[in-house]
């Protein structure tokens, strides 16, 4: 059973370890509402992981230190095992789907680890865990359901009251539950006022139907860019915490966390993975009840791969409505495409690229289209671009 | 003339505007050399400009005050000077290139200040910002050439000595001076042991010059992606306190700078524009003799346009071997594709894109191309690729 005690114990253990992340006032992302960003993107290993699994790897004993440890991810657990083990000067082997991006399994072995990969998905890579395991008597580090874990995450909430002692609410992600297990467990242990909200993505709601359902749920599947909490099942003590702590858990759609992560970049300059900026993106869109309330958004990490990064920032482009892709026919004479280069000169955008299409089945034998991607500044923007091309007599497709 | 009081009475006034920003150790830049980050780029605003413009605003007198400030600036200076002023409770007004970035001049408008788009470029805008000052008595805030200015931006080495008591060298980026001086006079007078080392593009290097020549260089052009850096001609002041506190400048390419937005992003998390960015790259490409040395790269600024940041990204990832382009002539026949994709898969890459040609000029009439786009883990990995598919009897294009 956790206990403040163990909590401050974790901390102690901890200090010479981990960064005391950053609190960083946040202007923009709710207007109702005092928003801070608690960084642990800013973490060694770049994610709040390294927390639980070090304090985790540092109460085992003698024996099980010499026979070291194991653990499954594809991700922030491994770099947090990997420098957890390396610095309590044991062995560790972590198995990781073979199709792991080569950053993290570079991470991975830069901190020390054996990186064992296995063929096939996550499941095949936790089966192969737990089978070398049995065989050569390793201690398997949990990501989630243990409680030396959850007291390691927990941590991260002393930080949080001794650096906005007047907070109100917080908000968490959640996958498997660790994180928030530990956080909720010390705030309403010590401040039973501060409201603590969960946030799962939208495509992998396991911990939001189990609370619903009352009782564990396993989802068939799961899929969402926020691939740190694309858990399909809340672990045993995770879920009882949750019962008994969280106010609340809202759902995200990937859209939303792509926009939260770049307005992290854009605002505040931090890298942030779908998991990281998911307690923002709820912030923006107003999905919890946080209205008039001192709210820190927990910023759990920021390991997202760069080839993805360029995807979401194109997506959170035209979302924010900062860029926008429209498509106008237009019979084929001289001066058409000038016309409309005036128009969008006019209201103040500007032209990234024009695709200028003369052939294609869907047109009209003498005319053409022209693709235009422009920079504007907000959606209310492109309306009105749209509506000046119409108005001139240009008809978009 | 600047004197230690005028920077402890900077540090002071600010105290409760600006944010102390955080000391990050940064294990990878550099294995020879012990590097930290002074993370200006989660300074409010964005960048350290906010500290000297405040400080000067704060200091005018009140019939100064009164007429308000003018200033002209592409980028971070507005963004300081805008929020100095409102915090001050004046009026200002920011004269911008029309082209500037949508996203800045939002965000200047944002902070407060009124925005005067001048059509031509930077040189355009800062005349007209002169004609208004003469027209209205507005005060002038100058980016760099004034000694106000640089107190306020010397403050940034007081913190560093309090967060960092045994630094031994820090790396400065410099464009017209205005950081590097503050920082330089501050380090200098307290701690004449510790190296002052500044950094500009090589397409920019002004300072650099000048301080060869022993007199004040004016560029007549200046092309980098670290615009925040890129200026003609260093102030009197700026060269003054250059040629007196530093002990060196190194410049640095456009595609090390890219390197180095890309490291921080992937190490650390965080986003830098191209002049924040550079004192990183200094240190990564050992361009000044650190080695050794417990470091401080001063990351002054994180604004840079996302979709340039975008370009930034791809641009760092064929560089470091991330990803390749490859084409591979192969006769038209089937099998062929199977068999490369066989050799890319056992050498452990993974397949971003594949685009199979099979018209173009320079082609036999039975052969084809194939253009691979692949994820790799260095420029090693990259040649091992290549050599293993030659050894197979390919041909690369």
């Amino acid at each position: 059973m956790l206990t403040i005690d163990r909590i401050h114990h974790a901390a102690d253990v901890l200090k010479s370890v981990v960064r005391r992340t950053d609190m960083i006032r946040a202007n923009l992302i709710n207007p109702e509402s005092e928003v801070y960003l608690k960084t642990e993107n800013l973490q060694v290993t770049g994610s709040f992981k390294v927390r639980g699994a070090y304090y985790k790897i540092s109460q085992l004993n003698d024996e099980e230190k010499a026979r070291g440890v194991i653990a499954c991810s594809a991700g922030n657990h491994a770099q947090g095992v990997a420098l957890g083990a390396t610095k309590n000067g044991i062995k560790s082997l972590i198995c990781l789907p073979a199709g792991a991006p080569i950053s993290k399994i570079e991470a991975t072995k830069r901190l020390g680890a054996e990186v064992c990969l296995v063929n096939g998905v996550y499941d095949d890579a936790y089966n192969k865990a737990v089978e070398l395991q049995h065989e050569h008597g390793y201690t398997f580090v949990h990501p989630f359901d243990d409680e030396f874990v959850i007291a390691g995450q927990g941590t991260i909430a002393l930080e949080m009251l001794e650096q906005l002692p007047d907070l109100e609410a917080v908000i968490v992600p959640v996958g498997g539950g660790g994180l928030i297990s530990g956080v909720a467990f010390t705030l309403k242990t010590l401040r039973p006022d501060i409201k603590v909200y969960g946030v799962q993505a939208a495509g992998a709601p396991s911990m939001y139907q189990s609370l619903i359902d009352h009782r564990i749920v396993r989802l068939p599947s799961v899929s969402t860019i926020a691939d740190g909490i694309a858990v399909k099942e809340p672990g045993t003590h995770t879920f009882d915490y949750c019962s008994r702590f969280v106010d609340e858990i809202a759902t995200i759609t990937d859209d939303e966390i792509s926009a939260a992560i770049l307005a992290l970049i854009e605002q505040h300059k931090l890298i942030a993975e779908g998991a990281g900026a998911i307690a923002v993106a709820a912030a923006m869109f107003n999905k919890l009840p946080i209205q008039g309330k001192k709210t820190v958004c927990l910023v759990s990490g920021g390991n997202i791969d760069v080839t993805i990064l360029a995807r979401v920032v194109k997506r959170g482009l035209i979302m924010n409505g900062r860029t926008c892709n429209l498509t106008v026919e237009l019979s084929d004479k001289p001066g058409q495409l000038l016309g409309i280069l005036g128009i969008v000169a006019e209201q103040g955008a500007n032209v990234i690229s024009i695709n200028h299409e003369r052939s294609g089945l869907n047109i009209d034998l003498r005319g053409c289209y022209v693709h235009l991607q422009l920079e504007t500044r907000n959606n209310e923007h492109i309306a009105h671009i749209m509506q000046a091309l119409t108005d001139k007599g240009y008809k978009l497709v």
